[in-house]
C-alpha cells in the first residue's frame, strides 16, 4: 500500500524535517530532552492554530446551533469522582524484569495477537519484551490510574489534592446548564472545546502521536434521545468530509467500528476515524473518536451534584435529559496526519536543468503555515527595497516569509518543503516591467504578475486563509 | 476619578453579566463551584481568542523579526533549577491563627502601608485580619514555594517529580538555539508565545485577575548588550500603544518602575502597565510586566545544561550573549480589563419613547465576540427565512448570531450589552424594497441599506475583523 514518492522511513524523515525546519522540537533538548514532550517550533505553531481555527470555523463560527467554550485544565475534583476516571481510567501496567521497563498489558497482548494470530497466555509466558527481548518476564498487572495529580494550596492535603483533566469532555458536561441557558439554546445544540489534556501515560511515543500533554478539539452534541442514531452517524459523514475537505487523501482513513462488547461503560456506540500512520505493526491509528455516550455524563452529573440537568421540552410539555454525540479529535495528531499525509517527494531540476529530489509538503493553503515567500534574486539595493515592501503590503493580509539568503533554487526548495504554496520572486526584470514571477508550490507553473496587482492574484488562490 | 455612566460597584455588576451573558461562568459551580477558577464561555471564549490573534497579529505575523512558540506545560525539571524557580519562586506565607485563613504577608504590609502611610511592625503585630479582623494574630512567616508539582510514570518518585510552568518565558529561553537556527534568525529578533501558566497562589481573587490558572502572552526580545536601554524603550511604548489601539482609554493606563532595590535578581529593570482595575483599595494593578532581563537566563541556561547559548556575530566578529527584554501580559487579565474599560451605562429609549438605562460593552469591534446580529422583526413565515439567509452570508465572513425571540428592543439591549457592533433588522418593509436597517451599537444611529449591499457596508466597517 506504499504510496509513490514516500519513503518507508518517513516518520524519520518528518521528525528530521520538523527539528530543521522548526516544526517540532525535542522539549527540554539542551537538558538532554526526552522522546515523550515536544514543543512546537514557529511553523509548527502556525500549522497547529490554522487546524484549530479550520475546526473552529466548521464547528462554532459557521453553524448557527454550536457554541464555544474554554473550561479550566483543573476543575474540582468532585467531577472526577462523578464521571468514574478516578476509578476507572485506568491501564493495565506490566514490568520486564529483566530490563525493568513498564508496558501497558493490553498493549503488548494486542501487539502479540496482531502477529500471531492469538491472544497470548494471560500470565504473557509467551511474550517477548519489546525492549530487551527476554521471554515470559513480566510482573502480575495490576491497574494504574492515568489521572496527573497535583496539590493546590500551601498543605498537601487530601483537601488539595487535584487532577489535571485527561479530556476536556467533562468542563463542557458541568458547564452544560450554564452555557445552554446563557446561549439561549436548546437542544439539538453543540458546546465545542479546543485545550490542553494531560494523561499520565505509561508508554509515550509515535513522535506527537501519543504524548503525556497534548490537545483535544471535542464538541458535545446534544439531542433528544431517539434522535441519536441518526445524529451520530450525521456526525461521521461530518467529520469525515472535514479531513477530506482540508485535502487528506480518502484511502489514508478509515472507520473503525468498536466491537459491542469492547464498549467503555459510558458508550453506546463508539466509530473512530483512523489515519494510515503506520507505527510499526499497525497500519492505522486512532486520529478521532465519534462516541454516542447516551445520558451517561449528564445523567452522573445531576446524580451527584443534585443539580437537575435534564431539559424541559416545552413544545412537547415533557422533560427528558439529552443524549450526547462526541466527535473527539486529537489537534495534536492532525498535525501528524496532515503532516504525513502532505510529505511527498517528486523530482526538480536544478539550476543546471539536471533532475533532484525535492521534498515538498503539499499542505492545503489555508494549513500552510507560511502563505507567500517573497524572494528577491540577489541581495541589491534595488531589488532588496522593491521585495520588501511587497512583502510587507502581504503581510497585511497573510503570513509572509522574506527571504534574500542564498541562491534562488536553494530557497525554492526550502519553502517547498514547509508547504508554502506561492513564492513571488522580484528579478531585475522587475525595475523596468514593475511585474513579479509567482511560483505554485505543487505544478512549480511560473506565472508573470504586475507587482500591483499581485495582492489580488492571491487573494483569489488563497480563499479561506 | 469615577467616570461617567460607570457605577462604583462595577466588577460586580460585571461578574454577574459575565455569568447571565456567557462570559464567564464559574467554575465547576454544579459541585458547589470556588470563587478562585473561572471557565469561559461563549463569548467569553471568543473575547480571549480575539485578543490573543490581536497580540498574534501585532506581534508575529505583521512583522519580520519575531516568531512564534508553543512549548510544553511539563518541561524537564533542570530547566526551573537552572531558572532559580525551585528555589526563588517563593511568597512569604502567613496564617491567622484566629480563623486560619492563610495570607501571603507582602500582601498585608502592602495593603497596611497604603492605608497608613508607614510599614508595619515585621511580626504585622499592628495588623488586622482582612478576612476575621483579628489584630496581630498572624503566626511567623515561612516561605513558600508557587510551582504546582506532579509525578509523572507509574511510581511516586523524586525521578517522577515535574512542575507545571508557571510562566511561558523559560519554554522560549530552552528553546533559543533551536529556533534560532531553524527559523534563520539573528538578533535582534523574538520569539513570542501564548499559553497557559499555573501557579499555587496563596490568595487567587478579584474575579480572573488572579488565579491558579492562568493564560500568559509572553514575548522573549533578544538584542545585542548595549542596545537593551533602548529596546526596553521602545517595547514600553509598543505595548502602551498596542492597548490604546484596541480602544483602550490612556486615562486608564500607567506606567509603574520598579523601585531598583525591588528588581527581582534576573532584572535590570523592570516597569509594569497598570490598569485601573480599582480592587478593593488598590487603584491601579499590574497588566502587564516589561522586564530587562539582561541575559540572565541564557547565561543560566548555558551554565547548567553545558549548551552554548551564546551568538556569534559575523559582522563584528566576536561572540556575545543576547540580552532580553520581555513585554510579559496577562491574557486573562487583559480580557478583564478590556471588559471593565468598555463596560458604560447610558440611556436609550424604550418602545414608549421613555429613556431607560443600557449597558454597553464599546468593545473594539476586533475584539467583540459577535461582530453582526441578525434580526427579523418578527418571527414570519416571511421574514425568518430571508433573514436567515442573510445570517447564513454573512457567517462566512464573521462571527455571527441569529435572534428572533422577543421585542425587537430588548433583542438590541441583548446586542448592545455583550458589545456587539452592529445589528440588522429585516422588517416588513424589507419585503418590498429588499433593504434593511442596520443599527450602529454606540450611536445607536440606523440607517437603510440594500440587502444585497450589507456585506459590503459591514466590511468597510469591520475592518481587521
Amino acid at each position: 500500500m506504499e504510496s509513490p514518492g514516500v519513503p518507508v522511513d518517513r516518520i524519520e524523515s518528518l521528525v528530521s524535517l520538523c527539528k530543521r525546519r522548526g516544526f517540532v522540537f525535542p522539549c527540554g533538548e539542551i537538558y538532554g530532552g526526552t522522546r515523550s514532550a515536544w514543543d512546537y517550533g514557529p511553523l509548527g505553531v502556525e500549522l497547529k492554530e490554522n487546524i484549530k481555527r479550520q475546526w473552529w470555523r466548521s464547528m462554532v463560527q459557521g453553524r448557527d446551533d454550536i457554541v464555544g467554550l474554554d473550561s479550566s485544565v483543573i476543575l474540582p475534583k468532585q467531577v472526577w469522582e462523578a464521571s468514574g476516571h478516578v476509578e476507572a481510567f485506568v491501564d493495565p501496567l506490566t514490568e520486564c524484569q529483566a530490563c525493568h521497563r513498564r508496558f501497558r498489558a493490553d498493549h503488548l497482548e494486542e501487539a502479540f495477537e496482531a502477529k500471531h494470530g492469538r491472544p497470548p497466555q494471560p500470565d504473557l509466558s509467551d511474550v517477548n519484551c519489546t525492549h530487551c527481548g527476554a521471554k515470559g518476564a513480566f510482573t502480575e498487572q495490576r491497574m494504574f490510574n492515568g489521572l496527573l495529580k497535583t496539590n493546590l494550596g500551601p498543605v498537601e492535603s487530601q483537601e488539595g489534592l487535584h487532577y489535571l483533566r485527561p479530556e476536556t469532555a467533562q468542563g463542557i458536561f458541568v458547564n452544560f446548564a450554564n452555557v445552554m441557558q446563557a446561549a439561549r439554546k436548546k437542544p439539538p445544540f453543540g458546546i465545542a472545546q479546543v485545550g490542553k489534556s494531560f494523561r499520565n501515560e505509561i508508554t509515550p511515543g509515535n513522535f506527537i502521536f501519543r504524548t503525556r500533554e497534548f490537545e483535544q478539539m471535542e464538541l458535545e452534541y446534544f439531542v433528544e434521545p431517539g434522535t441519536d442514531e441518526q445524529a451520530h452517524d450525521e456526525w461521521l459523514q461530518a467529520r469525515w468530509d472535514w479531513y477530506v475537505g482540508l485535502g487528506m487523501n480518502p484511502d489514508n482513513l478509515r472507520f473503525f467500528e468498536h466491537p459491542k462488547e469492547k464498549l467503555s461503560h459510558y458508550s453506546k456506540r463508539t466509530v473512530d476515524i483512523e489515519y494510515r500512520f503506520r507505527f510499526g505493526g499497525d497500519e492505522f491509528s486512532e486520529l478521532e473518536g465519534i462516541a454516542n455516550r447516551f445520558d451517561y455524563d449528564l445523567n452522573v452529573h445531576s446524580q451527584k451534584s443534585g443539580v437537575d440537568l435534564s431539559y424541559f421540552d416545552q413544545e412537547k410539555g415533557k422533560r427528558w435529559t439529552p443524549y450526547v454525540i462526541e466527535p473527539s479529535a486529537g489537534l495534536t495528531r492532525s498535525v501528524l496526519a496532515f503532516l504525513l499525509d502532505s510529505y511527498t517527494e517528486d523530482e526538480a531540476p536544478n539550476a543546471k536543468g539536471v533532475l533532484e529530489k525535492r521534498t515538498v509538503l503539499r499542505l492545503d493553503p489555508r494549513l500552510a503555515p507560511v502563505k507567500v515567500a517573497v524572494l528577491p534574486l540577489s541581495r541589491n539595493p534595488d531589488l532588496s527595497p522593491k521585495a520588501k515592501q511587497l512583502a510587507s503590503t502581504l503581510r497585511m493580509s497573510w503570513n509572509v516569509e522574506f527571504d534574500d539568503a542564498g541562491a534562488i533554487g536553494r530557497r525554492y526548495r526550502r519553502q517547498d518543503e514547509i508547504g508554502t504554496p506561492y513564492c513571488v520572486t522580484i528579478d531585475f526584470e522587475s525595475l523596468e516591467d514593475d511585474a513579479v514571477t509567482v511560483r505554485e508550490r505543487d505544478s512549480m507553473k511560473q506565472e508573470r504578475v504586475p507587482a500591483a496587482e499581485v495582492p489580488g492574484y492571491l487573494a483569489q488562490r488563497l480563499v479561506g486563509c
